[in-house]
This record gives structure tokens, C-alpha cells and sequence, in this order.
């Protein structure tokens, strides 16, 4: 059968990307993805151990997390430019999850990691081969807006103590900014200065520089590896100063140590019941915000090309890939939206840039570990501040708060709950918030009295537009489904206007944006009608829909309504009724 | 403010209805008013003893439960003919909750019924008094009747015990009924016997005889008193039985033994902190459901009669009346449907109905209590399961079944975990599930291709009706208010008609259904004109909503889309596409 439908080639090559580029790839192309490959590593080393740090994890295994995952990737991903890794949210998330379980450094924590890693990969690709990936539409802008927003703040503050080069307990938000303001007297000063000059680098070659190449005429393709390495070039600075003038033992600045060189061995993550069931909860928000970052950013970049991604093969790809990370000493890897720009930006024509990628830092891991011994927690620190307050993101909210309240709304509250209740329960609030004001919203529908435009068959919003109405006929338009939550508000609405309309004769019920309704929906109707009858006037139904129509008649409603008071359109209702 | 707004007088008669229809009492309704308070007594002084030990409390707490409470009732209710007391589905949840704290019999345990009374009362008066009692219509049909029909199973299989004379302990429902079933052999052959004729005669008395009866040529006023009269006459005819055969000591038939004469003090529950958060959440959940019982019968009922009744006044009257039974030994009450329909029956005028009623308890605790003595258990529990047993809702299911699938699925589920997690749990799972359906549905609204009526400027779903469309033009109409979470399915749409229709150069989405347009549906309307954009298709939006409109202008969306694309009707769309 299977045989019969499609081409098992075909088909093979859905699941398996590589094989549909990999066997027509170009040669033009080569140079692009070398390029692009080249870029995106060089935004990585630093990016890797820095959010391997964020996640409590020595800055090696952010490196692992570089290697195997991409080329897993290259081969199964559908976006041909995302650019997968260590991310700062994801880091965050596996810190605040597996740091409730065990101490930050120790042997526990790792393998917990890489644990946590396997689960997001097992649910990913589940929810990708069982075709769930729609299920990520629940999570709305503006709640993915306010959570990103939240998680960032965490994460910048986090980085305060290595910024300031203090010991700093793990704690919730606001204790941490506390902490951190009570206790800046006792901050390392030769810390904190290379932290804000690195800072201050940072954002010169974010805001600054690009333009200034531009004017000078640079071309793109040089210019975008020059602005893209200010962090590659203050680990370097960096490495450097603390080595020539031995600030680690003068002046205590804390440097990354020894970082063991050599590729991971490949490994079994440890999963033991109970291990397993602390970590899943956040191994579902994880796989759940993990994606939705992922098929944003490589949405958005696959439309420039009028390509298309799918999303539940991106979640195929990323379950694997997400797995490959846990088997070989990585953690949670997902598509990171700056490297996935910088790789379309630079030219990335397949996934061959996100293998080369990783050779690159394979290279790395194997020869240059050594040159990390004296980098600066403090300049990794600043360069995970610089990216994440860059999402709190101001911009969004105001446009929501300008455009529909509700939304803005549900962003505050999510943005609040992740700074006070923490990350995971920002989210789970945020979801269940938005859902319960989607259905407050549909249970107090707008309600229009509608009228006909002189000389036409057309009947608008009589409150809107200068339309004829009559009195012995009202007509309501209910914008809104009738279901559980509202058909009480309608019932009521029609009763208030039969007590102000002492002529009316005829109801019609306009359904044009009635688009179902539910078994109270109809018990409501039936009911309606009853009242209506015995305060003597006609019930009307006007441009029902067919399905709807045809439930009716099913069930017998219809019977009793009258088939012949249920009318195709208004104006069909108001000439039966002699007021057209 | 408030003396110039309105009369002072009418605004209390608002909150005190008494004051209305006491002041203007008719001497001709006292004669209804004392025949129907008389027979509901007769049905409440079995079914108060009854539900109280269904609670597990003493029989005299469910008669206590009835004096006070009917005349505060009497006072602030807005119904005239809702007959408050104890009833079965909320002597259940008592049970359910006081059970959990303490050991049924012992003063702890009516103790905490006191409290949980007086909890509930508070909490419906605050919902009346801050107008909120719209929130129960969140509570569907569908999720009424799986909760009500689950709750009568277990009710009715709670009562086995006493109906076979075995001890059993508090269980969960599948437990009792296995428990049931495989201690049958134990059971006391007198006990089962004087169950069995109790339960065939009551029987007899609520389906056979008021036909008999009406067959006869007797009139309604004096059949009803009859056919009423059935649990009362198994109460004397079970309890003569036992005393001359002297079946408690030879047969040991369990018998109710000495309850208390004399009214019951006025007293003030205990209210602890630590108690109340015990039993906070099923006091909310008695709230609701006794709020939904009384408020749909004694809706029913005033519609017929033209009257109508204040939902949120209906809640300050429940909420008084369980702090008054709370503070004079009774526990919670609430409208019982089937007392409520005899005292309409039996022709109830005003709110003096339930004070006779009460004065008829009153007088019965005063001096009848020794009676009491030698009535057997089972008699009681042979009249709680025949009035629950009809109450499980098959006919209402098959309904559901055959109009709305999803209906039935929320019935189900309820019904479902009911029966599995208990009665509390099943509502909550009940109504997060129905929340839950409603809003993966509107997640994948319909969506339908549209063409011209010939000869007319109306347009309809081209699979359904014989219109003419034109190929350089799609015209969709998507019947849901464009959300975050049905988005991605709109566009997913779009691009397939995209893919299927070549020639298309206009896309107009038909907005008629479209009640609002969230945050993220503006962000997909955006991005999805950029793709149209570069694929040459120009984006119409007809019959657009004014206030959408208007706040697409204020957010500037309209600048970029075009104003001159949004039309006021599909036909005017296609006017200017030049594609009437």
C-alpha cells in the first residue's frame, strides 16, 4: 500500500532531508556554506561555553553540545539554514530544573543533564512522528513575548555574580537582584572592569560597527564576520590580559580553568524512573519552547526563500538531534535565532554549513582547549548579558497594549509570573491564562441590532451606520459561536430588548458569525423559543450554517422551530416577514 | 447618589423580596401556599433523615437542616416556589469532604458539616454580592449531566450497605460496588426484604399511580398529596413493622434509634484556619453545584409563570440560608428539583409555601421524634436510590451522541472520572475539559471556498450551493474569530489554494465570521500579505468588522496592508477586483 502511494524514495528522503540535497548538491554552493560554516563557529565557541556556564555545566560540554547535534542535524533538519546549539533560554530551563535535584559541578549534575537532554529528544520526536507539532500553536505570541522577556531578566541578573566576580547562592529572581545590589561592595574591581569593557565592545560591534563598515564600503560578506566576531575577539583580548599580567592570582578574576581536550566518548544517558519523572515536566517545556523558537526563526527565513519547513519534521529533526547531544556529553540543544540569521545572512545554502560548523569546533575541542585556561568567567558573562537584554521586548508590548489589551494582558502576566513563580510556571500560567481569556472573551459577545442600508439588501450594525430599522421586527447579530459560556448572555440580551420593544412581533437571530453550536447552545434555542412564543412573537433564524442546519434537522429541533422559520439570509427572513 | 438614583424602598425589596410580596400578600393564595407547604413537608421529613445519613451525619441534622433555613429562604429568595433543604448530590459531597478529616458519627465530623455549611454560605453570598454568579454558566450542560449521572451511581451504591444490612467502610465506587457483590451472602434477609418491598412501592407510587389515579377521575390537588405521600407512608408502614415484630432484635434490622426531640440551639461553627483550607475547596464546589441546581429548576419554573428570577440575588438568598443552617445545626442546603416541582404543582403562590413547610418540620422535631425510633435504615436508603437512580441521564446523553460528538465527550469524561477520581475532581476535569475541546475546536474552524449566487450579490460555500467563481480570484471564508491558536491553520490553508490555483493574482478573505482578531492573528495577517506580496496576489479583507477596523487603523496595520483592500462587502470586493 505504502508502495503504491508514493515513491518509497520519496518518501525516505521527507524523513531524511540530506537525501534530497545531499544527492543534487551543487558545487556553486560550497563556497557559501564554507563561509556561513566558518561564521556560525565563531559565534559558537564562545556562545557554547558561555550558556554551558548559564546551565551550570562545565564550558566543555556547551562544545560537545556543538558537535554531533549539528551534523545530526545537517542531515535530518528541514530548514537548511537553522543554526542549532546551545541556547540561553534552554540553558536556563535545564539550570532551574535539574539545579532543584542536584549541586551545580558535581558528577549527579551532568548525568542529570544529559538525562534531561535524551527526554527533550524522546518527547520531540514523539510528538513529531505522532504529527502533534500544531499542539505548539497554543503557546501565542504575546505569551511567548512575555516569557521571553522574564526568562531573559533571570538570565542577565544570573550573570551578575560572575560579572562582579561574587559568590552568589542559587536564588529566585528578586532575591538575586537583592543579593546583588546589597553586595556590589564587595565586588572584584578588575572583574567587573573587563566585564563592562567587554561590554562595552560587545555592543560597539552589535549597534555601531556594522554601519560604519557599510559606509566605508565594505563588502557584506566581509563585513558580517567582523561584526559577528567581537566575541571570538574578547575571549582572545581577554585570554590574553589575564595571562600576561596574571590577573587570576593578583587580582582573584575567576578564570574557566582546565578544559579537558579530546571529542566527548559516546555515552548512554543514565534513565531511572524516578530521575526520569522529576525531570519530565521540564523536559516538556523545554521541548515545547525549544521548538517553538526553532520553527519560528526557521520559518521566517525559509519564507524569504519560498521555501517551506514542516514543522513536525523539524521536530523529528530536533528530537534526534537533541538526543545525538545527550549520547555524546552535550545538553539541550536547540535552533538558536541569532546563529540561524548569521548562517542565512551569510550565505548558508544547505545544511553542509551546519556540518562544517561542527567540524570546526570538533577541531577546537581537540587542539585549542588548552587556550581556554585562562578566559574570564566575567567575559562570558557579558557576553550572555549583551544577547539576552536584546529580548526583553518592549516594542511587542506596546503594540499589543495600543492593539487588543486582553493580549497585552497575557503577556504581563506571563512576564511577572516567570520573574515571581520561575520559568516553567511562568509558562504553564501564561498558556492557561490566554485560554481562559480566550473563552471569558467568546462568553461576552459583541451583540449588534442590525438594520437594512436604504435601497439595498444589506443589513449592517444599526449602532455603526445610518440603516432603516422597524419595530415590529428586532434583529440581533450575535458575533460569536453559541456555546456553554454565552448562550445565558444572549438569552438574557434578547429578554432586555423584549422588555424595551413593547411591538415586536418577529426575532431574527442573524448566524452569520455563528459558527457551531453546542447541545446548550440548543437547549437554549429550544427554551428562547418557548418564551417567545408565549409572549407572542416569531422566533427567525437567518443565515444559518448548512452543518448546522443539517444537526438540527437530525436531532428533530427543527420540528418544533419550524423549518420554514429558518431562512437562507436577512433579507430572505425580512421579506417572509413583510419588512423588508 | 444612591437615594437620588432610585427609591430607597424598591432597592431594598430588591435584596429582601419578602418586602414585595409580604406587603402586598392575597388573601386568596394562603390556601395554596399552606396545601403546597404542607405536602412538601410530608416529602421532606423522610428525605431530610435520609440525606443526613447519607452525609453521614445523624437523621436529625437533616431535619434540623430544614426549619431555619426555609425561613430565611422565604425571606431573600427570588424564586416563590424553590424548595431549599437537603438533597442528595450535595449530602454526597459533604460525605466526601468531611469524610476525608473525620470519622462519620463523632462530633468532629458534624463539626466540620457545620463549618463546610457555613463556608459555603459565605462564599455564594460574596459570588451574589459581587455579581459574579454569571461564572456557573461555565458549567455546561453536558458537564452537568455526566457529573449529576456519576454522582447518582455513586450515591445509589453508597446506600447497598444499609440496604443489605452488611458493614462496609468508606470506599471508592468501584470498590463499593465489588464489595457489594461479594459480601451479598452476608447480607440480613429481613433487612433486604423490607428494602426491596419499600423500594417496589415507591416505585409503584411514582410511576403507576398518578396515572391510576388521574384514570379514576380524582382530582389533581388531592392525587398529588397522594402520590407524594409514598415515602412518608413506607416510613410508618417500615417502622409499625420493626416495632410490633420486634425485627431490630430478632432479625437485627439496623433502626435509626433515639433522636433528639426539641429544636436545635442556636450556635456559631468553628472556624480555624486550618479547617477551613481542609475543606475550601469542596465549600466551592458545593457552592457551584447547589447554585446550579437551584438556579436552573427555579428558572424553569418562574419562565413559566412570566416571572423572572436574579441569578445573583438567588445567590445571596443560598448563601444566607446555608449560614443560617450552619448556625442552627442543620448542614448544607440547596433547591432540590423534585421538592421545588410538587410545591409549583401543588400550587405555591409566594415565599409562605416554605415557611409552613418549616413550621411542619419544626413541629415534627418538637414532638414526633419518638416515632423515629424504629424506623429501619434501609427504608431510608430504599427512598435515596430510588430518587437518584432517575436521575441518571441517558435520554439526555443520546441527544448529545447524536447532535454534537464533542457534547457527549465532555458527559463521558465527567461522567467518567466521577465515577473513578470522585465527585470533586470529576466537575474540575469536567469543565477543564469542555474549556480545553472549546478551544482545540475553534483551533481548527472551517473553512470554506466562496462563489456568487448567479444573478445575485450573495455569496456562498461553493460545496454546498451552485455559484460561479472565477479562477484569478480565491475568495475564503474562515467561520472563527482569528486566534493564536488557529492561526497557523489559516495560512497553512492559504498556501495550499496558493499551491492548487495557479492563475490566482486576488485572495479576499471573507470576514463575516471573524468577530476579533487577536495579537498574534494581526502578526499572521501581516506576514501572510508579505508572502502574497512576493507571489504577486494582492490580499483583500471583506465585511471586516468595524471596531477590528477601527483598531487596525490605530495600530497602523492598515497603512502597510492598504485601506483601499478592505471592503465593506464580498461583493464590493469583487466589484473593484472587476470579477462581479
Amino acid at each position: 500500500m505504502f508502495a503504491n502511494k508514493m515513491k518509497p524514495r520519496f518518501a525516505l528522503s521527507r524523513y531524511i532531508p540530506i537525501l534530497k540535497w545531499g544527492t543534487h548538491y551543487h558545487r556553486a554552493d560550497l563556497p557559501h556554506d564554507l563561509l556561513a560554516g566558518i561564521i556560525v563557529a565563531i559565534m559558537l565557541v564562545p556562545q557554547g561555553m558561555a550558556y554551558a556556564l548559564l546551565a551550570g555545566l562545565p564550558p566543555q560540554v556547551g562544545l560537545y553540545a556543538s558537535i554531533l547535534p549539528l551534523i545530526v542535524y545537517g542531515i535530518f533538519g528541514s530548514s537548511r539554514v537553522l543554526g542549532v546549539g546551545p541556547v540561553a533560554i534552554v540553558s536556563i530551563l535545564v539550570a532551574s530544573a535539574v539545579g532543584g535535584f542536584a549541586q551545580s559541578g558535581t558528577v549527579d549534575y551532568l548525568q542529570l543533564a544529559l538525562t534531561l537532554a535524551f527526554l527533550v529528544g524522546i518527547i520531540q520526536l514523539g510528538m513529531g512522528l505522532f504529527r502533534v507539532g500544531f499542539l505548539v500553536n497554543f503557546i501565542s505570541h504575546p505569551v511567548l513575548a512575555g516569557f521571553t522577556s522574564g526568562a531573559s531578566l533571570i538570565i542577565g541578573f544570573s550573570q551578575l555574580k560572575h560579572l562582579l566576580g561574587i559568590d552568589m547562592p542559587r536564588m529566585e529572581f528578586f532575591e538575586t537582584v537583592t543579593y546583588a545590589l546589597t553586595h556590589a561592595n564587595e565586588a572584584d574591581p578588575v572583574t567587573v572592569m573587563l566585564g563592562v569593557l567587554s561590554i562595552a565592545m560587545l555592543l560597539y560591534f552589535k549597534f555601531v560597527l556594522g554601519g560604519q563598515l557599510e559606509r566605508a564600503g565594505v563588502r557584506h560578506a566581509i563585513a558580517i564576520p567582523i561584526t559577528k566576531s567581537a566575541p571570538l575577539l574578547i575571549v582572545l583580548l581577554g585570554t590574553t590580559a589575564v595571562y600576561f599580567f596574571n590577573l587570576n592570582e593578583s587580582a582573584s578574576v575567576q578564570i574557566v580553568g582546565n578544559v579537558p581536550a579530546g571529542l566527548p566518548p559516546l555515552t548512554m544517558p543514565t534513565m531511572e524512573i524516578g530521575t526520569i519523572s522529576n525531570l519530565l515536566p521540564t523536559a516538556f517545556i523545554i521541548s515545547f519552547v525549544s521548538f517553538v523558537e526553532s520553527i519560528s526563526v526557521a520559518k521566517a527565513l525559509a519564507a524569504k526563500e519560498r521555501q517551506r519547513v514542516s514543522p513536525n519534521q523539524e521536530l523529528i529533526a530536533l528530537g534526534l538531534t537533541n538526543c545525538a547531544s545527550a549520547m555524546s556529553g552535550g545538553y539541550s540543544v536547540t535552533g538558536s535565532f541569532s546563529r540561524s540569521v548569521v548562517n542565512y545572512d551569510a550565505g548558508a545554502k544547505t545544511g553542509l554549513a551546519s556540518m562544517i560548523t561542527a567540524v570546526i569546533i570538533g577541531l577546537t575541542v581537540i587542539f585549542l582547549t588548552p587556550l581556554f585556561y585562562y578566559l574570564p568567567k566575567s567575559l562570558l558573562a557579558s557576553i550572555i548579558m549583551v544577547a539576552v537584554f536584546g529580548l526583553v521586548d518592549i516594542k511587542t508590548f506596546r503594540f499589543m497594549w495600543q492593539y487588543n489589551k486582553e493580549d497585552a494582558f497575557s503577556m504581563i502576566i506571563t512576564f511577572v509570573t516567570v520573574l515571581w513563580w520561575g520559568i516553567e510556571k511562568g509558562v504553564l500560567v501564561g498558556v492557561g491564562s490566554e485560554i481562559l481569556l480566550f473563552v471569558w472573551h467568546a462568553s461576552r459577545p459583541h451583540i449588534a441590532v442590525m438594520g437594512r442600508m436604504p435601497n439595498r439588501d444589506i443589513y449592517l450594525n444599526a449602532a455603526r451606520h445610518d440603516v432603516i430599522t422597524c419595530d415590529r421586527v428586532l434583529a440581533l447579530r450575535i458575533d460569536q459561536s453559541l456555546y456553554f459560556a454565552n448562550v445565558q448572555y444572549l438569552e438574557d440580551a434578547v429578554f432586555r430588548w423584549l422588555q424595551k420593544c413593547p411591538n415586536m412581533q418577529h426575532f431574527v437571530l442573524i448566524c452569520t458569525a455563528i459558527n457551531s453550536i453546542d447541545a446548550s447552545g440548543l437547549v437554549m434555542l429550544e427554551s428562547l423559543q418557548h418564551s417567545l412564543d408565549e409572549a407572542g412573537v416569531t422566533f427567525h433564524l437567518a443565515a444559518l450554517k448548512g452543518p448546522i442546519k443539517d444537526r438540527m434537522i437530525k436531532v428533530g429541533f427543527t420540528d418544533e422551530f419550524g423549518i420554514e422559520h429558518i431562512h437562507k439570509t436577512t433579507h430572505e427572513a425580512m421579506v417572509v416577514i413583510g419588512c423588508e
